[in-house]
């Protein structure tokens, strides 16, 4: 190339005006994402072991977590026939919105129409779009603690201030209500809820649910209920959708196919109003979630053409071997972990694919914190788990046992063998 | 449901925190998908013909413009094999960055890295992605006018100040550079140039890509090039990517296979850094784009697992049919434009889809402007094409020939008569 050497030395030493964004990167501390490559990062490459990771929420990789050829037959089929290689709408295509609008209605107690439902790059693009909706000069929302942290990230982002309410391990996770109550001001557009539970592992009762609902509704907020792991629960209380309580508060489902349908890597989820009473469409939020999908990247037109087969023909069969599969490694995630006396665990999990525990420092030696213990842990056992605090709780932890049985016995094995080399003598 | 029409009515009295966003109605009143709305809107439902969308760059439902069957079986394939299920890596997995890092370089005097390589949402998601990074309190960019009103959306959106160069019809839509010159100061980061242009449907010279990468590094700004019609160019001037020119200037490409391959909904696009000497990492743009990739969603892994087939396997056989009708469907453009007297073609398309042209409103009776114009065009004979105002420039008319050429001839042939019935006596 012409010029390229005598051009390099001096377009570096040239002076250019723009520069990094530190906004950005400190959204970007508060992910899940760069806490899993700090630890991922921290991995010793002489151990020939292979990595157990029980830090994130993604088993699809897993032979026992393989999703159903009926999904694959949806997209193949819908790609092959080449009606779904334009631009979708930007509120989604209608055959999409109205297979989520019955997928879910199937659980309500009115029917969902296929304009409450908004087509969005899976999950993590439903919460993005309605924390940039919220957002306003002064304005704050509530968010669980623990909780999961791309809320906090993205509302820093569109600088939304967030305050926090506590899950409370003692009353099984559930929401502390009175805080809720007592933290809301004129400025609080909304409280997130997250069921089945991420980290906890919980699942709310309808009872609780009723209860938010009515909290909601006296401090005059909406609830944005985080459904990603709708039906996968597997304990004694049944998964309820927030949206049965549209009536008493507006209510925002995100939810996706990531999960139950073990796909994340498909990116297709979506943003329902669930607003019987027409609330969302009156105060402008509607609107604004138009505004932003029109300024916005869509989910792919082929996927959204495979949601009607795949919500539809999905069989039984396949949903209840998914959660045997979970109650499993649920099963042994709770048996493993009493044999580790430095890790508590307060509630068995009953749902989604995590359960909290708490690690007894004072037990161990040489162990500063949560996060010394996973950097270790990686480090001796290639062995990835979240350090609470990643999640909002300081010196406790977060294990997905949602992995192949076998995987999650070998790291757990290692884990208690890690806690046992640092315990007091 | 229980207490369901009491509460409902309770609900709707009830007194609502929350509200819409007019800033996102704003910003998203720019886009090109709202424009259409309104075009769309305004079709005369009583008319049996079929409507002739001139409207949007998306000719991907016309049978002379379906993709190659290799690329749908390079999705076909990654999906079937169950190896991309899981989540992406933030910055796109290794065989596609690898694969988009091949393709470009072909095109260039030195090699890019997997690492220069951030796979996007489309191209849509990488221009939101710079747009974020280069916004912070004061800092503006340059952008074409004409031009492509996502930009200014976006800009909007992340408080960034743009600023207009003019491209010059006189001079086959060059860009204005003692305008760019001009108009920089302490606070302008980059320049936006899209080649091949999008709406003027030119192809920039070698010669001048070289001049704008000079004034750019003269006034010290990145040159933000958007390539999503790279190779789309069938007139004398051969297509050129501005990453040549990145030892004078940095240069970060936004593209897309959604043109070439003629597959918008499949929203895969990347984001790339030309940087052979360090300046986006020494200056923390690469640090702030990875920041904000670990709080967006990544485009499907499936698909990015299906670029090495599609990227690599992509037949010349293929190309070259799509150039073909491109340059059949520009060539009927120009003349049946020729046929009518009120519309003035300064320059025919060289490439891309688009072709920009002048309304005579003295000749023409009873239309106050461009919008008016295709407001009615669109109720009185179901054509859909772009008023100039949606790109820039008040009183001409954005025209897409890409589409199959009957159908182009058919709507040029009402526009035709349109334009007769409302010209002056
Ligand atoms: C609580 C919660 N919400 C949202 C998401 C993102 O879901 P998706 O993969 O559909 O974007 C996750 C992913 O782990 C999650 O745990
Ligand atoms: C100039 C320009 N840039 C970017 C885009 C968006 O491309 P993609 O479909 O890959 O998101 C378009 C789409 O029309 C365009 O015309």
């Amino acid at each position: 190339m012409e010029n390229s050497r005598a051009g390099a030395a001096a377009a570096a030493a040239h002076k250019w005006k723009f520069q990094g964004n530190d906004g950005l990167n400190t959204a970007s501390a508060l992910s899940i994402r760069s806490v899993l490559n700090m630890l991922n990062s921290n991995i010793d490459q002489n151990d020939t072991r292979v990595v157990v990771p029980l830090g994130h929420g993604d088993p699809s990789s897993f032979p026992s977590f393989r999703t159903t050829p009926v999904a694959e037959d949806g997209l193949v089929d819908a790609l092959r026939s080449a009606k779904f290689n334009s631009y979708s709408s930007t509120v989604g295509i209608l055959p999409a919105r109205r297979a989520v609008s019955e997928y879910l209605s199937r659980d309500l107690p009115y029917t969902l129409s296929p304009d409450d439902v908004f087509m969005t790059v899976g999950c993590t693009q439903a919460i993005e779009i309605i924390l940039t909706v919220l957002a306003r000069p002064g304005a704050n929302i509530l968010l669980p603690r623990p909780g999961f942290p791309f809320y906090e990230a993205r509302a820093a982002h569109c600088n939304l201030e967030v305050r926090y309410f506590d899950l409370l391990p003692e009353k099984g996770w559930e929401v502390d209500l009175k805080a809720v109550e007592d933290m809301s001001d004129e400025n609080t557009m909304a409280m997130v809820i997250i069921n089945p539970g991420n980290p906890c592992g919980n699942v709310f009762s309808y009872q609780h649910l009723k209860k938010i609902a009515e909290t909601a509704r006296k401090v005059g907020i909406m609830v944005i209920t985080d459904e990603v792991y709708d039906h996968l629960a597997f304990g004694s209380t049944p998964f309820t959708p927030m949206g049965v309580f549209a009536s008493i508060v507006p209510v925002l489902t995100v939810g996706s196919i990531s999960k139950r349908w073990i796909v994340p890597g498909w990116r297709l989820g979506w943003l329902v109003t669930n607003d019987p009473d027409g609330i969302f469409k009156e105060s402008g939020i509607v609107e604004s979630i138009k505004g932003y999908l029109n300024i916005s990247s869509d989910p792919p037109t082929f996927i959204q053409g495979g949601v009607p087969h795949i919500l539809s023909k999905t069989t039984d069969e396949f949903f209840s071997r998914i959660i045997g599969v979970l109650k499993e490694t649920a099963d042994i995630c709770d048996e493993k972990l009493k044999e580790i006396p430095c890790i508590n665990c307060p509630n068995k999990p009953e749902g989604s694919m995590f359960v909290m525990v708490k690690l007894e420092l004072s037990v161990l030696d040489g162990i500063k914190d949560d996060v010394d213990f996973c950097l270790k842990l990686a480090k001796e056992e290639s062995v990835i788990i979240m350090p609470g605090i990643a999640v909002g709780l300081r010196n406790w932890l977060r294990i997905t046992f949602a992995i192949e049985p076998s995987s999650l016995e070998d790291g757990l094995e290692r884990m208690k063998a890690f806690c046992k080399r640092h315990t007091k003598s």
